[in-house]
């Protein structure tokens, strides 16, 4: 562990499969710029609620889009909503001899934290122009910028990353050694996440050429 | 609404875009069906935690593998966790001539429920083999099924399907009709998971060919 490391917690500290954890703030980092959408959990009325986001990494700090329903709203403004944000990158699936071992490869991120509105414009500002370059990175040079009532109807979350913990799983299959003789088919199948051909909008105006953030569109 | 439809709760009830939201069970079955990981949410301590799991459905059951931590795994025995569980499919980057109003092609699903530890072996070995299947189709007939001694080892945890929304989102962006002369490019780049070269398992036995269900691997 380095100077650069999260620190764990009891609640960053998994109970098992130890040796997949990890702190690294790098990894981390590289994990939650990849992924295209977070889930988001926090709690209403002792209850568990899951909802996908567009998230933005801006340094140790991690900008959330869109709503999340106006009570837990109303808790983000008022002192903080403790919150868990989870992203995951499949990388391929592992495919053991015996049904018992089949797993996924995979990296994920598990942030713990309290979120809070963000109501200063040029922190705003700075969210949604990581939010967008997030979905496409070069993309905020080839839009129109936010005007100011457009910022006041966007709710940006901002939550540091302080409690932050890495899961990774490499490599191939780990089978019992007596299946290993088995005449069963075993390997990773590698995932990825690819682009298809750009579709223009229907109301594009002519001559406007699909940009090069888009035709060699790839996660940071 | 058919009378096959999941019936709406206040918390599957969304405060805005309510226009995306549905709760046709096929539509519901269909994204949990392809969708590679589920993210589990449930609460230790008043507080959110959310983490990855592979899951499976069969009928209107969903099946969660995996460790969610001692301390939930006591609350699910002991008559139940809260859970909500969200799986998220990204189809494509929505990217608008305005920064604002840049978004994604997604079909998620939310389910809100009791979730609890299926202790029955018959139930345990048929939902191992629904959670292999749903890895790769066909792969049980391809694997040495479980030991009792591993079904024992194995964890699973039955979710009935009953309060259950989907929320799809499609088509072009959406953008203010004072930009559509704007001089940017503004469509949607479709985004597609996509399985690569299989990479066989480096002691495998020789003469094991790649079978057909991984070749043409493909989700349900």
């Amino acid at each position: 562990m380095t100077v650069s490391d999260y620190v764990p917690t009891p609640r960053t500290t998994p109970s098992r499969h130890t040796e997949r954890i990890g702190y690294d703030r790098a990894t981390a980092h590289a994990v939650l710029d990849e992924a295209v959408v977070a889930h988001l959990g926090f709690v209403v009325d002792g209850r568990p609620v899951v909802l996908p986001q567009l998230h933005a990494r801006v340094g140790d700090v991690l900008y959330l889009h869109g709503s999340t329903g106006s009570r837990s709203l109303l808790a983000a403004r008022d002192g903080g909503l403790e919150v868990c944000v989870t992203v995951t990158l499949i990388d391929g699936l592992v495919l053991a001899r015996s049904a018992f071992n089949h797993s996924i490869n995979y990296r994920s991120v598990v942030v713990h934290g309290t979120a809070s509105v963000v109501d200063d414009l040029e922190e705003k500002t700075t969210a949604l122009e990581a939010l967008v370059d997030g979905v496409a990175p070069g993309r905020p040079a080839g839009t129109r910028g936010p005007s100011r009532k457009e910022l006041a109807a966007t709710t940006v979350l901002r939550l540091p990353l302080e409690e932050v913990s890495v899961k990774v799983r490499t490599g191939p299959p780990i089978d019992e050694p007596e299946d290993l003789d088995s005449p069963y088919w075993a390997g990773v199948l590698p995932l990825a996440t690819v682009p298809g051909a750009p579709v223009p909008d229907p109301e594009l105006a002519a001559g406007i050429e699909v940009p090069e953030h888009v035709l060699h569109w790839h996660r940071r």
